[in-house]
């Protein structure tokens, strides 16, 4: 096995957000479930977008977000994700690299515009999530660089590429080709109903191909249809070899074989936007594993990262993370 | 006169703001002076882009932050200016749209991408505007509804308009019609340099044709070249109508014939992005003069609509302004 040239290699559906303020009554009237992400298709995107207000464009996409975290810490990344070449993928490419994250997955001439998430921040900082794929659907096999995959420690995908079903099939090319190269594969369940769509098919990865897994409390409880946490916890200790558990503010819990590592959420003075909580922490975790830290201090990372993004509005760290460590 | 279908309409360069944050060596190193708007072309753009750090997307433009302003404490507002039918355009035209402000101009279907001004955000909350005009300058006077004039209370205009020779014709074309239906016409010198580039022209309006003038203690000053705020003070009692000076901390003065009204600035908890500030001011006295407010009062409202839009990134209102009065 050759040196790395990345630590982390993520892939994912890439996204600009639109992030509006909305209240309870806006999310009623439009059949929103608040919290969850919801697809939609390009009629009821725009129909969407005419009713909501003002919005601020920014890049995003769970594993976007992730990246742009890993980078911030400091850690050398790469992305695969498909934009088309509209002014919103230029918008999304610039962000990423600007960054440093390695993006080289090629943008579609034809097809569908860049994708776009509508989300709506309700005034108890929760995020719902309307997301019309557009571009991302046409992310497949042929955009997986195996040679770049090979030279990354840690391939990392969202469970929201299921949603795609190319870009499934590129997900998988990616893990065997990862694990070819001696390198581990990771992914997050991304948001509980996508565990519910796709259930058996995770928990088939989960047991047989990933080296760390990531879910908050309803993901992993949805995954082994348990009523607890503690269950979920049991269930998950048998069938992962690495699971890494998320609790908003009640922290965070990394399961490793027989032993447990609970560590507290770090402290946010106010919590202003929800929206990429769980992928910066993750970009925090990675950035320690990739790194030799113990999985405590992982997780640690992970809460320092999703501490910061929560305080403002948006899925990508304002400052620069590698101050928080 | 007819009743009035509008308290204010807004004439301006149509721009989306892309914020960043930087530091004073990135000014240094890219030749940018602190505070100023630059006016740049496509090349520039996209190499300066290319330079800085991630984005936050949000619609701005100075006019149409101030007509943001305007429908977010209430009243009716409309917009002319010259968007693409790109992505950016349509983003520009939701967000005016989406807050009740009339927008009928027609995008250009052809010709150079809708307007971008690239904001660096440095750690002392000023902001460094590059301005790409795009299709700005396709704003000209056939844009000019007169009938949408003539029932406007006061027709708001930015000196920046000055940048796009088509678009002063259409200014000047507004305020002819403005005056003709009994109107009130009114315009911000934007920027220091932009008052350099046309002092004697914006002289000649302020003596002749404005009955509102906007500046902040730089613009006034150069406006007049002398050395101190009551010099520019006693020069424009002398040759404005009505003067409306802003004076960020120290608040602002508004001088009418022999009267002067001096109204301290609205606290502010912490200062993070001044971009918007004049911007919002004056959408809080323009507001409260087509209400029928005092001068004063009129001021008031400026100055708690600008500790707003200061207070967070970007320059246009995060919470209706209706609840601050």
């Amino acid at each position: 096995m050759t040196s790395a040239a990345f630590d982390v290699l993520g892939i994912g559906n890439a996204i600009v957000d639109v992030i509006t303020r909305a209240d309870d009554a806006f999310l009623g009237a439009h059949g929103l479930v608040k919290g969850s992400m919801m697809l939609i298709d390009e009629a009821r995107a725009d129909a969407l977008y005419a009713a909501m207000g003002p919005g601020v464009e920014i890049s995003g996409g769970s594993c976007g977000n992730t990246m742009a975290g890993v980078a911030s810490f400091g850690g050398k990344g790469a992305y695969f994700g498909k934009v088309r070449d509209d002014q919103l993928g230029e918008v999304f490419g610039h962000d990423l690299r600007s960054l440093g994250v390695s993006f080289q997955t090629k943008s579609a001439s034809t097809g569908p515009a860049t994708a776009r998430c509508l989300i709506m921040v309700t005034p108890d900082a929760q995020r719902t999530m309307n997301t019309y794929l557009g571009a991302c659907t046409g992310l497949g096999p042929a955009d997986i660089d195996t040679s770049v995959v090979a030279t990354a420690k840690v391939t990392y995908v969202e469970g929201y590429l299921w949603d795609a079903p190319e870009a499934k099939k590129a997900v998988l090319k990616a893990f065997d080709a990862a694990h070819a190269a001696g390198r581990q594969v990771s992914i997050t369940l991304s948001d509980s109903f996508c565990v519910h769509r796709y259930r058996e098919e995770f928990r088939d990865l989960v047991r047989n191909k990933v080296d760390i897994v990531f879910g908050n409390e309803a993901e992993i409880k949805s995954l082994y249809q348990v009523e607890t946490f503690e269950e979920a916890m049991e269930a998950t200790r048998k069938e992962a070899k690495i699971a890494v558990l998320t609790r908003s503010e009640k922290g965070s819990v990394v399961i490793k074989g027989s032993e447990t590592f609970a560590v507290p959420a770090a402290p946010v003075t106010r919590v202003v936007d929800t929206t990429g909580a769980g992928d910066l922490y993750a970009s925090g975790f990675l950035f320690g594993y990739t790194h030799g830290k113990s999985l405590a201090e992982c997780a640690r990372l992970g809460g320092l990262a999703a501490a910061e993004v929560i305080s403002h509005v948006g899925a990508r760290p304002e400052q620069p993370l590698r101050g928080l460590i």
